[in-house]
């Protein structure tokens, strides 16, 4: 296999025009409800008061290894307008917008076929939105090795994080043979194990957490696709024609709530003897809970992080106040709380009940209708 | 003594035009930061949430009893345009400003000189604008019985509440001989018992809370302060000429600043030998605290009590939500705490350490300036 890495890549003007992105964008972020809504999702938010949004800064750490017209968003339809706000510099035909919610392989597949019919030689590297990558350097280091490896051989290629912590949260990539530097094929895939299989885990070395950022090319997993979700496929090969024409908007319109809902890991991943994983070592964060959050995120003195808003805090640790808005808090004897404040609702709830968010915002919806979902 | 009661002055035809009402609004309210600021002090604030301030119920209140036009309102110059904008009714003279705060006895004093210069015959009722009374026919016949008797005798007249719990917040007036139906003479003023004697103090019968509801006739507590309080009076004695004319404003402005700051009850109630209480039985509480509020408020079926807001609640009980505008809440986990929400403010805190909310309010003004006063 060939992994010469192309030392000119790394500089603007070498930006290779093959390689494509595709920000998946469409999630509703109700973990955490109030602080992110169905209307303005977490990718949407300046999670982090930088004064870039996720989605944002997920457009931001790409744009040294793919040409701004390259980049792909996929988003659901009803956050066109923020996507159109949020990265005004990007075309409309760059923006394509799912009308119904099928989870991320029909999503994938999609933005390959669009892909695949601008640029049949087209690499992609596909990521989340919402995620936060720290040590850009590293990541992009990555990137780069990963582009030159699916281009050089048909290959799925995952990103593997390499694992600080024994976390039940996330899903595992147990590595096999290697197969170029830092480059594996992928022995296991398990999803959430208990604690005290993470730490098993965790020690042997072996194990990587599934990022959720893929790297292939169009046509591979167009291809592999047809091998292990023929019934995906099925509903994109009847718009051959139309990718990257003006009649794809009324093709997907109609063809694309057809699809079976299904996530791409369960679809190819775990099925497909070609997918290889990279072990990386930048510094990655799902931001999937509130109490990830707080892990990741500064402590002030008091042990408390703040999003947002000043806090005096008496006798109070361990809590998260995340808040829309400029607002002061102040709070005495609460410890590992979250405290979200959306303007119209405030949410108070220890972090240990977190997982009882969800509950909460189906009961709202009972109880209030939509108008704070 | 005469306490024959007119039946007649029951009937809004038959109000007496030398009744005159007094209701101090100067005060700031610190206790219930941020929910009350000092730009919007509690007495402005629709504190029950049913459409009218405490003011206005103030005001409300005792128009059974005395002519709109009789009654006077003595702020803060700070509150004008507030105590106009909530009594649009009233007219400007009616209102005296304040131009420094200077407790209860200057602010007294003042009106009574000003109420008779309008009318020399005048009887006064004086009454917080802050308070809450509730069986207010029961108010009503308490406040006619003691007009007639302080219009027949030249005693100054407290109204004494019958004590409900050991509150050990109040003052506690000791009624002695009994000189017309519930109308004592006073033996002893005590302040703020500890709980053993407050104990005491309610199961001997002979306490009663002083509700800071004072009533009078103009001339009688004009001379009450010459005899007790000669330095208040020796201020207000040198503007003679000037009350209920346009020079009164310019002389008040100039004169008013150089009072003492002192209370009726110290200047005034608890030297005098003229002094009598009006055993009552109306519902009454300052809200001089949260829990005070807390424990005179209606409670939801979970226990907690929510001012204007719409409160979600998981195991949390023994709460008080008070929020400016209208916000759901969503609350796990949460017990005896005060939760108020004023916008740009938000506090949480436990219940049985609301007395640090003084030092809380001082130590923002400290860290963040004015702006969240």
């Amino acid at each position: 296999m060939n992994n010469t890495i192309n030392m000119d890549s790394n500089t603007p003007t070498a930006i290779n025009p093959h390689r494509f992105c595709v920000i998946m964008c469409g999630g509703i972020g109700s973990r955490f409800w109030p602080y992110s809504r169905e209307g303005r999702p977490k990718q949407f938010i300046d999670f982090l008061g930088t004064g870039r949004s996720l989605l944002q800064m997920s457009y931001d750490r790409v744009l040294p290894m793919v040409k701004k017209e390259n980049v792909i968003i996929v988003t659901n339809a009803l956050y066109a307008d923020l996507v159109r706000e949020q990265l005004p510099e990007i075309r409309p035909d760059q923006i394509l917008l799912e009308p119904a919610r099928r989870n991320t392989a029909p999503c994938i597949a999609w933005a390959a076929y669009h892909i695949h019919a601008i640029d049949p030689e087209a690499s992609i590297i596909v990521t989340p939105s919402d995620h936060l990558i720290t040590r850009e350097a590293l990541f992009q280091d990555s990137i780069l090795r990963g582009f030159e490896f699916v281009e050089s051989n048909p290959a799925l290629l995952t990103l593997g994080i390499k694992p600080t912590r024994p976390e039940t949260g996330y899903g595992y990539i147990q590595i096999g043979k290697e197969v170029a530097p830092d480059i594996d094929a992928v022995k296991t895939f398990t999803e959430k194990p208990d604690l005290d299989l993470a730490k098993v885990f965790v020690e042997s070395g072996e194990f990587f957490w599934n990022s959720g950022i893929f790297l292939w090319r169009a046509e591979t997993i167009i291809n592999q696709l047809h091998r292990y979700a023929p019934n995906v496929t099925a509903v994109f090969d009847r718009g051959l024609s139309v990718y990257n024409t003006p009649e794809e908007t009324d093709f997907i319109q109609k063809a694309f709530p057809g699809c079976v809902s299904i996530s791409i890991d369960y679809a190819v991943m775990e099925k497909s003897k070609d997918v290889y994983v990279e072990c990386v070592n930048f510094g990655w964060n799902d931001l999937g809970t509130w109490s990830a959050l707080f892990d990741n995120s500064p402590k002030n003195k008091d042990g408390n992080v703040t999003q947002r808003c000043t806090v005096l805090a008496y006798e109070s640790g361990g809590n998260i106040f995340a808040v829309k808005g400029e607002k002061l808090i102040v709070v005495d004897g609460l410890h590992d709380y979250i405290v979200a404040d959306a303007g119209d609702v405030l949410l108070i709830c220890p972090k240990s009940k977190e997982q009882g968010i969800k509950q909460m915002v189906n009961d709202v919806k009972l109880k209030c209708g939509d108008k704070y979902l």
